[in-house]
């Protein structure tokens, strides 16, 4: 190892940007060289994705520069995309150059999972970047324009959306507030416009409690959407969706948020992975690397009942934190302290007002709800760029 | 004829909306049964389109309800589209009924004429209604949009504009106005963004003094747009223009503007046309027809230098006055008048602040240019709706 040893972290997604900022707060000055490597130059609230792709929320409320969140003069930022993760040789190759590192971070985030159903990575939209869902907005917005232009054609207006999940519900909520205004703006009558919602699981929402999943789909029913749940799409199409029974739903927007696995370059650089997860140690670090830190979407845990904890911003968040404490620990030949998670509880967005929560063994409904998610989002605002961060991005309204 | 002549106008633009305003003030009481027919229930202000078809205004701004202009006891609306016209039985088809008249009122408007250029009329979009200029606006979005998600394909950020007569010129300005916004709403570097108004005359905007047509290429040239003049376009791809000169310009937006001929139900009618524009005679009735009179674009006027007169807003008004005038002399078996068109000016929008006009034989260029649009925009303002119209819809800043 040189001198001062060098730490790599890929991805300034929740774990990434988490780490380095409590990297950045706990190294001393030239304990060590911290590179942190992104694709964009800000950092985006995924959580908030559902939000712009639907346009009911700006790209701005979105996303934060990354400057404003790394103080520069403690470590580097390196934008570009990362190629391949090479451990024999401890180096990462970019798109235009290469990075060696004695400690790595891998916080790449996660990749929309097809299941292999044909034809979904070819014609469906996905939620998972600030530019998929500029490009989910533009579609919509198109489509509208184009039922208008080419005779009333109902699968401009006709949306699937795939997965009944966190993130296909908070998106369908969104979607169906937003109707209202696109429906006003390019003259067409809401009631002839159809969101469908498909999911193969034989519940929305798995992992709430049946009462809140009832109330979510109610609320969203009520707004407007058609709900399908235990029935699988068997293949997607250039216009529609046929299901497993048969049905088929012709529609010029599919949207696809029905399963999440870890980046493809974990598999690549030959991590053992189970849909690009890798199955951390106690201390987030990948089997038989002592030097390299999972964290995020691309980790497996394994929760106290024995299932894998779901990926989410909130054990992203809480790995970050324990992944710099470990490094230091390391850096300093200090005992590392093993990762627990403390859930905080969950909130699911219904759309304007609306939401159903579960904090501890409590749960929300409602307005009080909705709140609650104003709160959680605030609340990483604040961890990640304290209170002028908050009053610039917060949603107050 | 029946006790009541009846009175079918067919097209709520320019000249259909004045012919039934003036027919609705002079026609006394149970004198004509006049109705107005319109595809829409809105009328709009062909002469600003190029501003929502570029985002830079707005919808609202360029369409108002029939029903404000028009007194609904005097006039009956009705919303359909014109399926064909049979002089013979002295009915109009529509697309849900049918109308039989006594005096027919042809107002129906242009249609692009793309000279048989292949691909135009597939691949390229059009200025030419409310509807088409939503897809225009919602098309270059989702370019940009693509642009980001497809490897930065240079194609989604190159805009053709076919045509740099009055409406090229006046789109191709406020593209070049709306790029910025675009840029930064996307993320897309302003310097990669290409703009071709590709023009097959010897001149851009021919009619104006040489002076004019310099400075406004010097305008627009400054906003980044690249003229090719006297070149024409010899195929239109789905990727893309081929020039006469060989060249290929690899494009996904393609605007036609270089062209408008009237439309096609009149030649369908059997009236003969040249480019679907019927010579009418001094009094504005078709030939051999002394029931039928053809007003706006698909009329054809020849004027003293004996060229015909360009299709314009002005004088499709005018003759919907004129029109309207020998309309009730007919009913009250009077003599008709000629048409004689007045020439009021003429105006062209550069973008924001930026025009050039003639007026008599005086010459405007920059800001006075400007303003001069937006009094020619509320002067129709005003004399189609009143001064509350002109509050409403007028564009003071």
């Amino acid at each position: 190892m040189s001198s001062i040893p060098k730490i790599v972290i890929l991805g300034a997604g929740y774990g990434g940007i988490l780490t380095a900022q409590r990297l950045q707060k706990a190294l001393n000055y030239n304990e060590a060289d911290v590179t942190l490597v992104n694709r964009h130059e800000y950092h985006y609230f995924t959580t908030h994705l559902h939000m712009p792709a639907a346009g009911t929320d700006s790209i701005e409320h979105t996303r934060v520069s990354i400057s404003k969140l790394i103080d520069e003069f403690k470590i580097d930022l390196v934008k570009s995309s990362v190629q391949e993760i090479r451990t024999q040789q401890k180096k990462v190759i970019l798109e235009d150059g290469t990075l060696s590192y004695d400690y790595l971070v891998i916080a790449l985030g996660g990749e929309p999972e097809t299941f292999g159903i044909p034809g979904l990575d070819k014609y469906a939209l996905t939620i998972r970047s600030i530019n998929s869902v500029r490009l989910i907005r533009e579609h919509i917005e198109y489509q509208f324009a184009k039922y208008k232009n080419e005779n009333n054609a109902q699968e401009h207006i006709n949306f699937v959306v795939g997965g009944a999940g966190f993130s296909g519900i908070e998106f369908v909520a969104e979607l169906a507030d937003r109707i209202p205004a696109l429906c006003k703006e390019f003259d067409v009558d809401p009631s002839m416009v159809n969101i469908y919602n498909v999911e193969a699981a034989p519940t929305a929402l798995p992992g709430f409690a049946p009462e809140l999943v009832e109330h979510a789909m109610t609320v969203l029913t009520k707004k407007g959407v058609t709900f399908k749940i235990g029935v699988a799409i068997k293949e997607c199409l250039p216009g529609g969706v046929i299901l497993a029974t048969g049905e088929e739903i012709k529609a010029s927007t599919i949207v696809w948020t029905g399963g999440i696995r870890g980046n493809r370059l974990i598999e690549a650089a030959g991590f053992e992975a189970m849909r690009g997860r890798v199955k951390v140690d106690e201390y987030l670090r990948a089997p038989g690397h002592e030097n390299i830190f999972i964290i995020g979407d691309g980790s497996l845990m394994i929760n106290p009942e024995g299932r894998p904890y779901p990926p989410t911003a909130q054990i992203a968040m809480q790995q970050g934190e324990c992944c710099a404490h470990n490094l230091v620990a390391a850096i300093r030949s200090q005992q590392p302290k093993k990762f627990a998670f403390s859930n905080k509880g969950t909130v699911a967005s219904l759309g304007k007002g609306q939401g159903i929560a579960v904090v501890g063994d409590k749960k929300y409904k409602g307005w009080t709800a909705a709140q609650l998610k104003k709160v959680v989002d605030m609340r990483y605002l604040f961890i990640i760029g304290g209170i002028p961060l908050v009053l610039k991005k917060g949603r107050f309204l």
